[in-house]
């Protein structure tokens, strides 16, 4: 999307239309977007000189832009205001902080719900699940499948609680969607391509995980592979990187938060869990994420932990997670911020216009 | 696979059958690999204390091997000397040292079979091209696909060599199957474990690049996903890692080729190409790599570079891949190894008894 | 120090000097340290089985403990409690947040002054300013020296504020003695262990700034190297590690702030202006690092950052600064601390306790 | 130097001086340097846009150059041909390969002449030994400094060899002079600014290690700190650098060779010895080096490795050392070079003329 028209606000849809339909003619492909007050069109492909002069004077446009990011759709200069999803009444972005929380994998029904009550009573507003498990080794616990999703949609309903799961293959999106809210992409599955395709096919909300080599650039291209698709509610999500340190299963890039968030009008979160890979360590840097600004954390919590299948070293306690949410809450609330169950239902002025730093 | 057994090299298959079955009774999986001489059953899962040594009792038992490392079919302890291949008569690992070359893409019949005829001449034993290209911005050129595959086969049967292509999703693997002789897993596929999985259970070679972040450990647990669907044949390729330097695009670690080397009897390659990003850098790169003992490389090769579709300014032109040809040959004779087209059909010294470093 | 001897608290000095002559007779180095209640000698050295025993048995002693990192002094083995620094009056460590201020270099009386004033208005108690300023071209702004300092002296007096300034180089140790309250030593001279044997000779306080590619236990040796020339004042600080990101300077490693504060008792600082590189993204990484429980932050401040002679981009300007301050502040308080110059006298219970997360 | 005046073949010493004069009078600093053919002046400055008019005028000018890179006299726009430097009689740089050896640190008599005597028969032609070793922990072994650098001296004249040390103080740099041939300054000191100034001063050739997270800019501008001082003969080393990877102490970025090569004039060594970390990786990473077209390498030797007083895991044994030097000297003839003791006195034709890839 080299090229972006602005409607004006009175533009009838039928001017949408002929725009779109001009876009065509000119050999690169429309994609609409109906803001609140105004229609948006994008227009991504080899553009020629003329092309903007030919798109300005169409009935109905106000404007036409260039974007210079080599991601278009996921870019400020496409969506200037901050993204908010609404997932079953759940609005993510914006000034709302959720904190999604659950245990690592499926393992039992006993475990799911128990630990699924627990964080939803502590504030949680989202129940994460893994089925589909990548291990590094081919003979580690791969997951629960289907018979994991069952367990996850039945937790979700019990609970009233949004669901997240992790779809690993392209060839599972249909059954993730028939059980979960969200689907999530992973880490080592950033720049799978066909499966981000495949989720930018449905009408789910995807929630991708930042690889732990992959520059924010390249995040956010994964987020348009997703966008380009027509699927336009992404959540992006640090989670840790890779570098010569080895206190911490992976660094977390706290300032990947800010810097994506000055790019991108998508709502990002981030996981201190995988990034601490130790429980000691969550809660600072849960903290600080939230701190940083972000809109939202995933954090793996356990009862047993040491009975956990998969990552039980960096589970938080689910007493310990509610002493967690409190201190988030009140540190969300310093920033701009408020975390969703507690929060009004009206929007609170947005950290940026609090923040403004700079100068 | 804890537990490995060394039958004696008198044993029948009948006693391989009888410890395999064995091995179930006992809770764990068997993997038999027929050698040479012997035939080795490894046990995969939890194994008790007795479990050795209710293995040895039985008939044709030589010896029986716990393994120490997280990866066990890949490791120097499951098979001791280097895994050599076969892909229709050309001999990959040992003192073999193959060139892979090609164009990065599969563009048009004309640079294929231009750049094929070229780099055959020059001394290449296997022809790549992409078909399915992973491109981080979904706007840019994704390959030809199935049509690119046809070419490809025909190129190989024209040119009488064998053909390496990458397959990005599992629901491709059988049509790739038809059309070439090696199936690529890409760096961003490294740990898409279920294309591994997929690929474990065909019977092409899998050539699997190391993510660029990716230790050595995972990239040996990544074949052994395919080693462990019964698909032993499996090579190796270094391709540069990220680090903070910014003069190539992935920094060569040429260390981790002797480093793969010791750990494990799979061939171990490289990619110059990728690493260095820029042409004037790949015959340097290209050079340390066959000096530092590398079983091959893959090198992108273009007739006219500033037209190609992807990855033009790391291709380099056929007449600078002949030479380098020259020099790689000339030191690969240098450390014990023989540039394939050029070997005699014995085996030569390896370079592990040339070698022979340390002490 | 190998081996550490805890002193009964009825234990008399001749008890500790008994102690320290046996430790040099059985070939070790004596370190004792005098705390509130009780006194702890160190030795150093190669010890033998039966060193332990034969130290043991002395009059006065308590236990004799031996220390398992390699740095000794600096291990929380060594000193359990968090080490509390009294300088001019600020106490630095345990649950109290210093924030120290002041723009990078010092250029003339009027930017010092002027933006020493605004600091220490806004809150912060420690001015900082910089007279050698290590650059990495040979041909940019060095500082103007001697010069430099006396300004700073005189900026402190008239603010009544602690100053902190960089020392470069062993011969101007003196010098920097006579005029500043705290040595800094930058990350360029992390390993400069001449430099750091140096200033462990004098009384001042050490302000250690972690290499940007040294792990936390090298920062913790080269604060050993303080500590082991009888200077137990040390301060650490997080500035960012160089990794492949390029969306920032240095990647502020929030984690190294709860990791640092679990091995060693001193205080730990961090720097979110270096880290940054940019006005914009400093009080987010500010934000995170107190949140993350840091005993302090050290902050880039100027009037005019457009005229600044060293590193503009990343100074906030005063306004700002008192912005954050008051976010730093109220985030404090959350995590257990309190910022100083607000701070009561009594120490708050400290974060640990109010932390104490895992299990 | 922003700006460099190329002075005619015909130029008098009066015209240089002229010159001189004139950029002394625009505000800027004089740096002449006398080549074989021409002489040259740098002028280090804020030039005005007339700087450029004003010099050409001058009587005897040729060109004057704008030079765009950071560092200024170690670019090739400055120097185009290769430096090669003459340590008494033996020529480093150009096609000269050199091998450095020698134990870690000059421990005794008997194994620095030992070992001293085992690599010069090999073909070393400079011998390396510590007498000050900066180690990351105070309670190390730290050298014998000036014994050992008498020491040294004394083998230096019996083996015929020029010698090379580290020097870690800018009080201890007229000492060194005094017994060493090549100051060798450490990685952790490669941004010690102070003592760079310091060996800027001397008539000694200095040896720079890159710092182990330093980009190769930084690198450049600190041998742009010695060139500045007067001091024009300068030798980089790379010596492995910090990232994810836990398999050898240090990778070797082998890339950095020729992307230094590019862009400076001044010679080029790597360091295979502490960036391997293990002796049984010394000899595949000293190949690769001497492949990518190093202008030598630095080897640690030592004949009794395990009771070496430091990095003893590295040191190559003496009859291992012989065997890579062979290896080595064939590989530089493939790649145009040639090792120092086996060179003919005339030079070869240079790598680069061989080479010129690209295109």
């Amino acid at each position: 999307m080299d090229v972006i028209v602005v409607m004006k606000a009175a533009a009838s849809d039928d001017d949408v239309a002929r725009v779109a339909d001009r876009i065509t003619e000119l050999g690169l492909v429309p994609h609409p977007s109906k803001g609140e007050f105004r229609t948006i069109v994008g227009a991504i492909g080899e553009k020629t000189p003329q092309t903007r002069e030919q798109l300005e004077q169409l009935p109905g446009v106000d404007e036409v832009m260039v974007i210079s990011q080599p991601y278009k759709l996921a870019s400020r200069e496409f969506h200037e205001a901050d993204t908010i999803l609404d997932v079953k009444g759940i609005r993510i972005g914006g000034s709302h902080v959720n904190i999604i929380a659950g245990p690592c994998a499926i393992e039992s029904r006993e475990v799911l719900f128990g630990v699924g009550r627990a964080v939803k009573e502590a504030g949680a507003s989202i129940l994460r699940g893994g089925a589909y498990k990548p291990r590094s080794s081919p003979y580690s616990f791969q997951g629960r499948g289907r018979e994991g999703l069952v367990l996850l949609k039945e937790a979700g309903e019990e609970l009233n609680m949004p669901t997240i799961t992790e779809v690993t293959d392209p060839r599972d999106v249909d059954t993730v969607c028939e059980f979960a809210d969200i689907l999530q992409i992973g880490s080592r599955n950033m720049q799978n391509f066909n499966l981000l395709l495949e989720v930018g096919k449905t009408d789910k909300p995807v929630f991708i995980k930042r690889g732990y080599a992959a520059s924010t650039t390249e995040l956010l291209m994964s987020a348009e592979y997703v966008l380009s698709q027509g699927n336009h509610r992404v959540i992006l999500c640090e989670r840790g990187i890779r570098t010569f340190g080895d206190d911490v299963r992976f660094t977390l890039d706290v300032s990947a938060i800010p810097v994506l968030q000055e790019r991108t009008h998508l709502p990002v979160f981030f996981d201190p869990s995988h990034a601490a890979g130790k429980r000691d360590l969550v809660p600072p840097l849960a903290l600080a994420g939230i701190a940083a600004g972000a809109h939202g954390a995933i954090v793996e919590v356990h009862s047993s932990p040491d009975r956990a299948l998969c990552d039980g070293p960096q589970a938080v306690l689910p007493e310990n997670f509610a002493r967690l949410m409190k201190q988030m809450s009140a540190i969300a609330e310093i920033v701009g911020h408020r975390i969703t169950p507690w929060g009004r239902e009206e929007d609170r002025a947005r950290r940026r216009v609090v923040g403004g730093w700079g100068g």
